[in-house]
């Protein structure tokens, strides 16, 4: 069984976006919380300090699901969805940005608009984002480590 | 064959060194480089943003043989070694900090002495931190990102 098949279809679109994101530079952490209540499918590093957040999307009913999207909009420079070819993407908002994905790969169809953090906020959320990514990182390296937090 | 005896010994005393750190509310990341030519053992970073550099040494040769520690220092606002019970302490500079580890814990017996990093260094420093973290953690959880870099 490919690993692939494990992983729910907005993993999956996660993954393939996370792999094209590094191509231009940026890192990915996912299930990122900026704030009590929302959570976030993928939060992006640019090489520049920019930070984007993308919902990656399976379907209609995923879409239609979720009230929370504009909730996130406070929390990066820009927003993305992600969906597969299969989405009805006329659904989306014009004014967000959109990648095309597939488990493998995706492609950056419309950026997002820029509205940058203030700067406070950016820092803030780059200490969150680093301490999130060096966290998971030790407990794969030493899931023991988990008790000592 | 138990997990810890596929280590090193210095990454037997970081991993009981993170462990205690994140007791702290510190995490760590191992083997930053914060420039061309440098690699500590271990960064990491407090609940209030101090970066913290943490050389790990198992034994005198160890010590003795890195020329490069004097270089560290302006890249942290607090330096420590991390040593065995076994290792001789007396040859360790003073006004630098103590931790004694083991492979599962460690314990902070003398605080490094605080030189804060400037304000423009800490966040260049926080931005590669969250940088390597991230990169890391995405190619453990999807090796073939790594084409994509």
């Amino acid at each position: 069984m490919e690993y692939s098949s494990l992983l729910q279809p907005g993993q999956r679109l996660a993954r393939g976006t996370a792999r094209h994101l590094l191509g231009h530079g940026f890192v990915t952490i996912e299930e990122f919380v900026p704030a009590r209540g929302l959570r976030v499918d993928l939060m992006a590093l640019g090489p520049k300090g920019e930070i984007w957040i993308v919902e990656c999307k399976s379907s209609r009913a995923d879409f239609v699901s979720d009230a929370k999207w504009s909730g996130y909009l406070e929390w990066c420079d820009r927003y993305f969805w992600s969906v597969d070819a299969a989405f009805p993407t006329e659904l989306l908002p014009e004014e967000t940005g959109l990648i095309l994905a597939d488990d493998y790969d995706a492609e950056i169809l419309r950026m997002g608009p820029e509205a940058k953090l203030a700067p406070g906020r950016k820092k803030k959320l780059l200490g969150m984002f680093a301490r999130h990514a060096a966290r998971r990182l030790q407990v794969l390296r030493d899931p023991d480590a988990e008790r000592f937090s």
